[in-house]
């Protein structure tokens, strides 16, 4: 008989880790083939973690990975909260993560996650339980229309057959399984959907056999440009005087952060790089909205590029994305190992379709042309660092104030979670530290599960994870923290500034009568009563001297810690728009 | 260029209603003649709520909406509340809400409430603000592949098109607007998606024109049954002996209340509701599952009814179920003027498409044949109310109790909406009140949007609502209460017994060492933090004299007031089985 999700329920935040070793070690199983099946084949192909939100139809599957020795879950209660703290895991880890759900409106709420990690490329295995087919739209309850609900965003869709005497069955359930890992984890990876019906009973157990399964392994080949190709590129490269190298998201890649780091220094080449794309080496151009906001138009006019070289995904800065898409006469490679076609600047000329770091490598090895365009940005970007720390010395308090001081202060090789679009772009105002590995949700840009994803990301580290977040994304995703996993690591700065001040960064409405309410409407609350409900040590700042202090106190502590910092948003806009002001008119000086 | 819904914010709970009226009625509009379009057909349609969340590409549409003298908008800041607000509001009026996001995953945080309102066939006309679409999968912030994101639960799927100088997309968006009204509306109606791509600028206004647009009526016609079909059904109820009509979930409807008041007296005939079937009148049956559960094996095949008769939508209780598919030979007949095969107890015999209540009434006008039906039925049922209230006067503290205590207490004329499957399991134990509306989310039996529809309802009418719902439920929609809506007549129990107990109420897994993670872990928090977060009246109740005092203040308070119920889940789950226990020993003594 069908059960409920609803009145499951989750340890307080306070309670020890819930898998308790011995269980997990027990030797038993679900009594359904099928489902032994599954958990042997993702086991064998190297799944080591899962997220389950309590319910009751995915019984089989989540008692067999509960019983499984080298398989660690994670108990998320909210599913929209689950499917981030899944995708905080694999950003991490770099490896899949399965998701499993009850049947219902369940897997509805891993849609905002599955889309983010679809953009991130990263594998999530999304396992729903569901009821029996023949069940759907005949007025039971929790039964939904499962099949394909996240067809928009994934890697492959599917359907387990719960009849799997019959061999046929038997093998088209292996062989989706099989596949479902590879479509996930082989370039471009992403999300995968396998939906599992299931007929009762569902808590038959047996001890595990030695059954074997089916495995398709799979051995991906790196495309390798053809010799015409490659020289054509590297004699492209080596005669144009002014080359672009910028980078997207992309999570952190030694080999990659090498090639870019020699590509850097060569005379007709600028790299400019995010916080997101962790290219942290070489003679990069980490600050680019500082950089190209003091700029004039005809500064402009000399630093456009005649040739664009990209590669990752998603840039942040929307004013390389407008000075890109201003130029009149540019061409633009893109490499992607899949070939899409990716045209973020309008301008693009050639796809790549080879691995970056050999491609970077390939150009790198050129004779290139003599220029000054690297010396020229590079330089510029020295020179904008100097500038800014002078000017900060007289910075009145606001969240360019308090952005300032944060940097400097987290640990040391630690890891830093970018909640918001805000704190994404107030951080890359600031030269990046080479310690610290930087992550944000900017595949799809959203808010839904900025803590979930830190937290997800905690539950695996050893290293600090500090996140920063907005008042609003804190309250958005607030289930992120009603969980009981390990987060000691966990320490959350949450800026507080009464409502959204993104607008007043990037240019906003600016006048309607509609606008408090609809775009940015202010509020007055603080987190002290939902620190003390999820038990989270508690710190706050209105100050300068109560940052310093909240920032020591906030490292020093052996907890998860929350502390709020609270800055004016009228101030804000102020100090933000002279302190540019000031830089500019500084640099016209000298 | 793109703005970004995450720095966006909103008032708090204690602030004023958001809408200034002088705002609203201004006489402005987008200066985008497609979205004038689409508030003009609207509006002229009859749309008076309109559930924004905040955001920045969906300007055009907010602007328009606000500055709308006919239209009210509420402003929810997370979109899955919202979904669920604009479901509550829908619920309550019987009319479409439109719900309004802005680009990327906003749209993908309606999915769960979209299915319920799907299965509810409640008309939500989703509005969302998209990136232009050159712009998907080009590396752009907040764009998400968003057409047909919905398409699993909707009655309809529709793009604008921007360019509407063209005199054929003008025409195009305007037939589209009134397709998705009216498939959103028109038998059995539901949610419907309309994607709205828009290029900047967003936010030029104009002053109100007087433009025509098209309108494209609907006149609904109800089937009749032609004369033979009917005097063949009429005469085949009429010689039945053992009749049951079992109402569906099914909003309140003066007119088939009446019909099903007249067809409940007769001799062979016996009717079954639901709370959730809001059909108080005439000699029903409506504690199905106290009754079915005081019967013997021999009672219940005396019962079992020759011909089955059912309308309405989902059934909550499963001892129906599984009574009616246990039957060997049965007729069964489902009323659906859509004509759907929905055999929810795998005996359906005859769909017949037309509309209930003149079904009914051409039923009740029947001769019918001799029977006991009725009396063995209606018997059973009053003489269980007896003894029930006899076995509860000694009855100890538990959930059982506090329901057996809260139905009293509501307000008269009064609105419950049951948040989670066991309450409205337990409140179908208890006798209906004929003053109480009842409503739940039996669509898709989530737990996902309980407070949310509470708080939507509560905000368009001037009864009492009152929630009941669990702490798991509670905890996880807690951004229902999120938002500046009027709520001073929305009152919340919270039965907090410690995680789950839906498990001892049906039958459920009976050892596993994994239970108490994966199913029904145990947590020891309590609401008073978040109470206090959100500035509600804060009450609690730990035994009888205290939930008598309890129940009084939540009556008695002008404001939003929580009052969170302590049980025991061992005692919860003792008292409940030793009450049935006692029910039938006493019937089988008399």
């Amino acid at each position: 008989m069908g059960r409920d999700k609803s009145e499951s329920s989750v340890n307080s935040a306070g309670d020890d880790k819930i898998a308790d070793l011995s269980v997990q070690q027990s030797g038993l199983q679900s009594e359904k083939p099928f489902i032994q099946d599954l958990v042997s084949i993702l086991s064998q192909k190297g799944l080591e973690h899962v997220v389950i939100s309590p319910g009751s139809r995915h019984a089989p599957l989540s008692i067999s990975f509960f019983h499984h020795p080298s398989i660690e879950c994670h108990v998320i209660p909210d599913e929209r909260s689950a499917g981030y703290f899944a995708l905080g895991i694999a950003q991490r880890t770099q490896k899949p993560v399965a998701l499993v759900c009850t049947s219902g409106t369940a897997l509805a709420n891993y849609t905002s996650a599955v889309a983010e990690a679809f953009y991130q490329e990263l594998p999530l295995i999304v396992l729903s339980a569901d009821r029996p087919e023949e069940w759907v739209d005949q007025g039971d309850g929790q039964t939904i229309r499962q099949e394909g609900l996240l067809n928009n965003h994934i890697q492959g869709s599917y359907t387990l057959k719960q009849d799997d005497q019959q061999k046929d069955v038997k093998w088209h359930n292996q062989r989706m399984i099989n596949d479902a890992w590879n479509n996930a984890t082989t370039y471009p990876g992403g999300p995968v959907h396998i939906n599992i019906p299931l007929r009762e009973p569902l808590y038959g157990l047996v001890e595990k056999g030695s059954a074997k399964t089916k495995m398709i392994h799979v051995a991906e080949g790196v495309s390798l440009l053809s010799a015409e190709d490659a020289s054509q590129l590297k004699e492209h490269f080596a005669s144009s005087p002014k080359v672009m190298i910028l980078c997207g998201l992309q999570f952190p890649d030694n080999e990659l952060e090498e090639r870019i780091e020699a590509i850097s220094k060569l005379s007709n080449v600028t790299v400019l790089t995010e916080t997101t794309s962790n290219m942290r080496k070489g003679e990069v151009v980490g600050c680019i909205d500082r950089l190209l906001m003091s700029l004039s138009e005809d500064d402009m006019q000399d630093l456009m590029p005649d040739l664009l070289i990209t590669f990752g995904s998603h840039i942040v800065s929307k004013k390389i994305k407008h000075f890109l898409r201003s130029a009149e006469d540019m061409e633009h490679w893109h490499i992607d190992p899949a070939g899409r076609t990716l045209d973020t600047f309008q301008h693009l000329t050639r796809v790549i379709k080879a691995s970056s770091s050999q491609t970077i490598e390939l150009l790198a090895s050129a004779s290139v042309v003599e220029s000054d365009y690297h010396a020229i940005w590079y330089g510029e970007h020295l020179r904008l660092s100097k500038l800014e720390q002078e000017v900060s010395g007289a910075l009145g308090w606001s969240d360019l104030y308090v952005f300032r001081e944060i940097l400097p202060s987290l640990p040391q090789d630690s890891i830093l979670q970018m909640g918001n679009s805000s704190v994404v772009r107030y951080i890359q105002l600031f030269d990046r530290r080479e310690d610290i590995e930087y992550y944000g949700n900017r595949g799809t840009s959203g808010i839904d599960g900025c803590t979930s994803t830190a937290a997800g990301m905690a539950s695996v580290t050893g290293k600090t994870v500090t996140l920063i977040t907005g008042d609003i994304a804190f309250m958005y995703d607030i289930n992120g923290l009603w969980n009981d996993q390990p987060n000691d690591n966990l320490k959350i700065i949450l800026i507080n500034n009464g409502g959204g001040n993104i607008f007043k960064i990037i240019d906003g409405p600016s006048s309607s009568a509609a606008l408090e309410t609809v775009f940015e409407t202010k509020h007055r609350r603080n987190a002290e009563h939902l620190a003390k409900h999820f038990g989270l040590n508690y710190l706050t700042a209105n100050d300068p001297t109560e940052l310093a202090e909240g920032l020591k106190s906030l490292n020093d502590a052996n907890q998860c810690t929350l502390l709020e910092v609270f800055t004016q948003d009228i101030a804000n806009e102020q100090i933000l728009k002279s302190s540019f002001r000031e830089i500019r008119e500084r640099k016209h000086k000298h």
